[in-house]
């Protein structure tokens, strides 16, 4: 999970520009990040929080943690009431109607998220997508970022933010939802045909070293580590999740055929992930254009300043 | 191969909208057609041709065939002297530059068309894509086409145009690009895990069921007639290029999530193509909205009618 400090020192010398003070919330499949933005759109404060189980398709207790974020920033910062709130979450969001209509990893179904979370914490809540919010941020505040750009996240889940002639594009949601999509990958186990983030999300990452080594790990970052460490199952793991996503990326260069894909979530940090997601790529591509690649310039950060940029949107 | 009667036929009554008189072409695969367009923009009359095979890779054969049209109309229709030209060509096609850069099926590689042409021609020459082109008439001329909506030409290659909130997309050339994009398919022969174009393209059906059954056909509607004799290799032939073209349709899903999907070529005509395609993807789709799948409007026309279309694009 990201820790506060990290968020503090991502954010440092950002601004999403003058407007109201803002609280910027980022539901991660595993874990919550919380921003406190001034009214100059420098970030004045950070929290965290895993990420409750909801036990009910209502996501209760995950607005219960956004309530939360909010009394804290309050109490601790009475120099900068909170006039304005935004929320960026996974799955199907519709964001006109500010529902989220399904996430597959946290389990609900048409919840009314911006009515509710307005009613609880009485501001003005916009809702958007977290990788969508992600791409936005990156797209906007990373220098040199092309108009034709998609973002790849890779955490519980796998969605990419796809930027076309310079616009983010949504389909009512839909656009960039590529966890279910079938890619065939070559693994020690014989033919991997199904879902990309059967293979290649953090969270498959860990279970299928788990399963394959016989040892319980955390999360993909404890696979990562045995991969440095020189572990044959980890990097045979790795390696299959690479070929995954190369096989995606290269889905996603002949459709939309972007100049760069830039890559976040927690793994993209490691060099191994970028160097082997390029060469998968490379190695698919026939005649198109080989886009960069590059990992997310916010970090894991992405999802929370984008939704704060949110807040900078006309009403 | 498109017949001109059909030409005539789907063209009666459709408008270009004023203009100069116009020479329009499309170079297929297999075929070459022409359109000659009056100033108002109606079709005033149509040429085919097979498509030269090209024995270097200048595409000088197929500059003859133009060249050829556009002499047959000027003789024909003295009252339509032709006064710009617009040629639409397969393959990566660098628009701007007016390059044919490469074409996979017709082996040419570099070729300045537009140069070429206007200086043969003695005309004003403007080039685009084939399929890019088809979905351009299909979307601006056919009533009710959604802002998010694909089409996809299935000929003697594959490609998409690429619609997203209601503009055309390019990316330099390569948006669309599906022909090579591996897919997975079960088939009587096994697991097919290939490029979506050596299943599905009508040159492959056409192919698969010769090689399989040991009886020659010369094309991909014979191996539909063979489908309606109720000829089991054909039958089945015909089924795994359809679940190809199914999973083509969830990647392309995954990635813009179109409202529509609209199918063109030779094959779009038959029900069996369009219901296939429809269950494929159905089956294939896992939260994301079902689009509806059409077909062209404009028929094995529609390449044709967008060539002319760029005719009536300012300079």
């Amino acid at each position: 999970m990201t820790a506060r400090a990290e968020i503090l020192r991502v954010a440092e010398g950002l601004s999403l520009g003058p407007g109201p003070v803002a609280l910027a919330v980022d539901v991660g499949g595993t874990g919550m990040k919380a921003a406190l933005f001034d009214s100059a759109g420098r970030l004045v404060d950070a929290l965290t929080a895993p990420t409750p189980e909801c036990t009910q398709s209502a996501a209760s207790e995950v607005m219960a943690v956004i309530a939360d974020f909010r009394s804290t920033f309050a109490a601790d910062h009475e120099g900068h009431p909170i006039a304005e709130a935004a929320v960026v979450i996974p799955g199907i969001v519709d964001e006109a109607g500010g529902t989220g209509i399904h996430s597959a990893n946290l389990g609900w179904r048409n919840v009314p998220f911006r009515s509710l979370l307005s009613e609880s914490l009485n501001l003005e809540v916009r809702l958007s997508h977290d990788v969508r919010s992600a791409g936005r941020a990156e797209f906007e505040l990373v220098e040199d970022t092309p108009d034709d750009a998609v973002m790849i996240t890779i955490g519980t889940g796998i969605a990419a933010a796809i930027r076309v002639g310079g616009r983010l594009i949504s389909a009512g949601g839909y656009a960039g939802e590529v966890g279910f999509t079938e890619v065939s990958v070559d693994t020690a186990e014989g033919l991997f045909r199904g879902p990309i983030e059967h293979i290649a999300s953090a969270s498959s990452i860990a279970k299928r070293y788990s399963q394959r080594s016989g040892t319980a790990v955390a999360g993909s970052l404890d696979v990562l580590d045995a991969v440095h460490a020189g572990d044959p199952i980890a990097r045979q793991v790795f390696a299959e999740a690479v070929d995954g996503l190369g096989a995606v990326c290269a889905q996603i260069a002949a459709v939309v055929a972007p100049e760069t894909i830039i890559l976040g979530g927690g793994l993209s940090g490691a060099d191994e992930l970028l160097d082997g997601v390029e060469a998968a790529l490379r190695s698919r591509l026939d005649f198109h254009q080989m886009p960069s690649i590059r990992r997310a310039g916010l970090g894991p950060v992405a999802g929370l300043i984008g939704a704060g940029l949110l807040t900078r949107d006309p009403a």
